[in-house]
């Protein structure tokens, strides 16, 4: 449904466009939401796009569709627009997402846009610069409504609607001490609830969830789900509040993280982005088939090595895509149930030993099943009961240390702080691919006696 | 952290269980967070649960307990309580999760629940239990505020105190006409900024976002995400306002929808969970092995069929894993960027052609290359000027028919309405297999003028 309406939009802007209908225009794009603009930016040339871009009236709108904009739009887009004009639409904007644009342009442009900022405004956003970017830190924003313990309700619900009455998500009232420091945090919904005159350190709750800034975003996220709260308070060194990280990004980063760890797993590194024309895709793309390429040509080497057997048995050959693929299918499953595993906190890196023991037994179990049915095809077609015999023994070897392989490197790259999506990719399947087919030719060489 | 702060609690509370320390037990127990608990739920025995459970003073957090619980951990754990145990937790429960829960045990106690709880909330939740749980209607909450559109902003903040002060998540006030038909939403915050006299048709805003019941889960949480907004009315065919769906559950459905996505795209159905034990753990992985099984001894008699070309040239086997394998790599990458891609929105379906043919564009370049590069390897090994033509362009149409494959396939069920991510799974890697071998033999048969 999302997608059929964009397609309408993109193409009746397109048409208005041809047309030169400035006013019908000028009306659609102050009507349309800027995340739906955003998608119509990406099919537009520049020009187009500074065309509408001039029309939208609503600053803080062109604000959310800067943000909304794929990183290599952005970049070409910024680069035709003036100094000034980005300013000011930056400075309409919640700081963590100023500071998530400027980190994408070159630094030259975004030391000249930091200068040009209003002071404190580029102060702040410098000061959530130096955080990386997929850290508490660099995903916080940095106005939270926070009062001293001694104020009343009824004085915090007054300087809420007056001093705080524009701050981003306010869900929550964070009570800090006389060195800022985050003491408790209160619901506004208990605001309105208890006697006027209470007040905070009275109703307020102790026990806060509160992370560092510089604790993985993964984890920021996963405290969010897990504990359905809409906002996690982030404090520097002195445990002094220093920004929230809301529930809006929080959304964000697990679509984001989910897309990069599909895309490594499948060996497109994280940063592939599907907008991206063929000569970069292939780019990207190359690199990760050379680990593939590489294990080919290990696997040729071993065959190789075997030419005496294949003369002699050529039939041989006509085994090995069933052997390789079994392996390799077995070891996807494998990798796959355990980097997602250890992604959603379902699976620990401490039951490795339990973890890997039952991707064995499945392997090995699995492995039998396969075995015996491809042993009796090749008994079928062969009547070589030696050959039906290595062909049996191969699957079970080669789909139990599928398995273990696909199970045991993961968890261990995890160990040692690797992100495990990255081992699931072409990294696996290839080392499998050689084992499997080392496996397969060596049993065959000494069931068929030669 | 989570992890390993986890791994600390469950450890101590099976201490303190195997000492008997109920005090400390019960400390701990009325301590820790619900959703912390049900970790440790998951490493006990049903016993040692009830024994717990009976110390958690709170229902409510029993409650949240219950529905943090493995599908089979409830289904164990509910079968050992009394119906009324349940009852009683149940009543304190958000009513989706009510549903949700008892959508998941078998009919008959299923039935005994409803009918054991209050006649209201068990018509709410049996009104929720009609609708797919997968969809709008079954993932909606229906404790949401709704004022006519005459109210003035005062008399709504004042009722608001008195009858919604227990709404779970009250972000908005949804505006209704007398036929219950959803005409605007205005934000709490709006109603404390405005003069306290001005009715709310009044500064509403009138073009809401809502779905209808029956609309997927995937498509509401798309909405919550572009829109960056914390909850989605849901309205029924007469555009009456009969839920909301909250940000909360988005974020589940995100985390949902993404791992379902990827244990497809391995070939592992979209239920498969760590916790199954072996037995269960080989039985849904055994039939996804054999699309792979099959496509293999198709493999094997393609192959067969070229024996004669094999006993000649036995050096031709060689190069069968390193054909299949960058067939199957690029093929897996082409999938999973379409996957994705049509998952995140980012790609639509209507643009098949360019999709594909970019696919294809990239599968020939980097054919083109590792075809050269693998050719050179083989004119190295066996300075056969054609055995090194027949690789390389063997690898040519392998990469470039799996790049076209695994591009076309998912955009194609997508376009039936068949989920594209199981395509990606064994499926589309065991086709390209087929297809990459009897490319390679047809070729090295006729280049090698057998």
């Amino acid at each position: 449904m999302l997608n059929k309406n964009n397609r309408i939009l993109v193409e009746s802007i397109k048409r208005l466009l041809r047309r030169g209908a400035t006013t019908n225009l000028r009306k659609i794009v102050n009507k349309t939401h800027a995340a739906d603009l955003s998608i119509v930016f990406r099919s537009l040339s520049v020009a187009k796009q500074l065309q509408l871009l001039e029309m939208i009236r609503d600053t803080e709108k062109k604000g959310i569709l800067f943000s909304e904009l794929d990183e290599d739009t952005f970049a070409a887009l910024s680069n035709e627009l003036e100094l000034e004009d980005i300013v000011e639409v930056l400075e309409q904007m919640p700081s963590d997402d100023v500071a998530d644009l400027i980190g994408r342009l070159p630094e030259e442009k975004s030391d000249a846009i930091l200068e040009r900022m209003k002071k404190e405004g580029s102060e702040e956003i410098e000061g959530l610069l130096k955080y990386d970017d997929d850290t508490a830190g660099g995903i916080m924003v940095t106005d939270f409504i926070a009062m001293p313990q001694d104020l009343t309700a009824r004085k915090a619900i007054e300087r809420i609607q007056t001093e705080y009455h524009d701050v981003e998500m306010p869900f929550y009232l964070y009570v800090v001490d006389e060195y800022g420091k985050l003491v408790g945090v209160c619901s506004l919904r208990q605001l309105v609830v208890v006697a006027p005159e209470t007040p905070l350190k009275q109703f307020m709750t102790r026990d806060v969830f509160a992370v560092g800034t510089d604790v993985d975003q993964e984890e920021v996220a996963n405290l969010v789900e897990r504990y359905d709260i809409l906002a996690v308070p982030v404090v520097d060194e002195n445990h002094r509040l220093v920004g929230i990280v809301t529930v809006d990004d929080v959304i964000d980063i697990f679509r984001e993280e989910a897309t990069e760890d599909i895309l490594k797993m499948a060996g497109l590194g994280e940063g592939y982005i599907e907008t991206q024309n063929v000569f970069r895709s292939t780019r990207t793309r190359l690199p990760w088939l050379l680990a593939s390429c590489a294990g080919g040509v290990m696997a040729f080497f071993i065959i190789g090595h075997f030419e005496g057997t294949l003369h002699r048995f050529a039939f041989l050959a006509a085994f090995i895509p069933v052997i390789m693929g079994m392996g390799g299918n077995i070891g996807t499953q494998s990798s796959t149930i355990v980097v997602r595993g250890l992604a959603t906190g379902r699976l620990n890196i401490r039951d490795i030993w339990s973890v890997v023991g039952k991707e064995l037994s499945v392997g090995l179990i699995l492995g039998l099943v396969y075995g015996l049915l491809l042993g009796s095809v090749a008994q079928l077609q062969y009547s070589t009961v030696m050959l039906a015999l290595a062909v049996c023994l191969a699957v079970v070897c080669s789909m139990s240390v599928a398995a273990l392989v696909g199970s045991c490197v993961p968890m261990l790259l995890a160990r040692i702080n690797i992100d495990p999506a990255v081992a699931t990719g072409p990294f696996v399947t290839t080392s499998i691919d050689i084992i499997s087919v080392y496996f397969y030719f060596s049993i065959a060489t000494r069931f068929l006696g030669i």
